[in-house]
């Protein structure tokens, strides 16, 4: 992994209210992310940035993942097509989990095939509900699981 | 802690596709929570629940957390009265992330006053601009940190 090229965190004011950017990567080099669509604001899927994929994201306009299971850097689209243009870049108080907005262009957010992650809802008692709409794709022709 | 009062988690297969709720907390006992505007869709927070705080968020309705600070329970509003009245609970697809959306008369969700705790975006210069409107309340006469 190269080094972190983001500047190193000072005082717990300045991170809250300042106006430099100044992640903080877990100690597995981490950062939370959240996606959301860029119209609807609809909540797309939950991932992690390390420095690298972040650098990526803001110079490219691209989201750019870190892959946990496949540990390494991930362009979102590079398999399924279904590239992430950025239009927003948002940091929270803390500066412990980035709010990227995409394009709503972009099609299924889910390698399930669902626009978004969360095509499920709890109900009060307990049971699941499928809420996320009809599949955009078959993940077993786009990611050829079988 | 209580025990955990979920179902143990079954096959992939059942836990991305089925319909019951099979959270999976860390080994912290955590389980990341994304929590969002009911109407507008804006992200407004990110925090932690444990097994404790996700059976009380569900048979409640009122968002609940575990501050990982306080290493504790934590009732949204109990301090600042902005208390979270859920619309909704979603889960992911692999079910470690829960997504719920609140009522917008909710105030402020950032311990800072803003409504969201995204009040900075990231310019692609890489400062940060902010973008979170007016605080909605002083922090230092709702926590009484002066």
């Amino acid at each position: 992994m190269n080094s972190n090229p983001f500047n190193p965190r000072t005082s717990h004011d300045e991170i809250e209210t300042g106006l430099k950017l100044q992640p903080k990567f877990g100690h597995d080099g981490l950062i939370s992310c959240i996606t959301a669509d860029a119209d609807s604001g609809e909540v797309l899927m939950f991932s992690f940035m390390n420095a690298e994929a972040l650098r990526m994201t803001i110079e490219t306009g691209k989201a750019t993942y870190y892959s946990r299971s496949r540990k390494k850097l991930w362009i979102k689209g590079e398999e399924s097509g279904n590239v992430f243009d950025i239009r927003e870049i948002k940091v929270d108080c803390d500066q412990d989990v980035i709010l990227i907005t995409v394009d709503s262009r972009a099609g299924a957010a889910c390698h399930r095939g669902f626009r978004s992650c969360f095509y499920r809802k709890v109900n009060s008692d307990g049971t699941l509900e499928h809420t996320g709409g009809k599949r955009l794709f078959d993940p077993e022709v786009v990611y050829r699981k079988k």
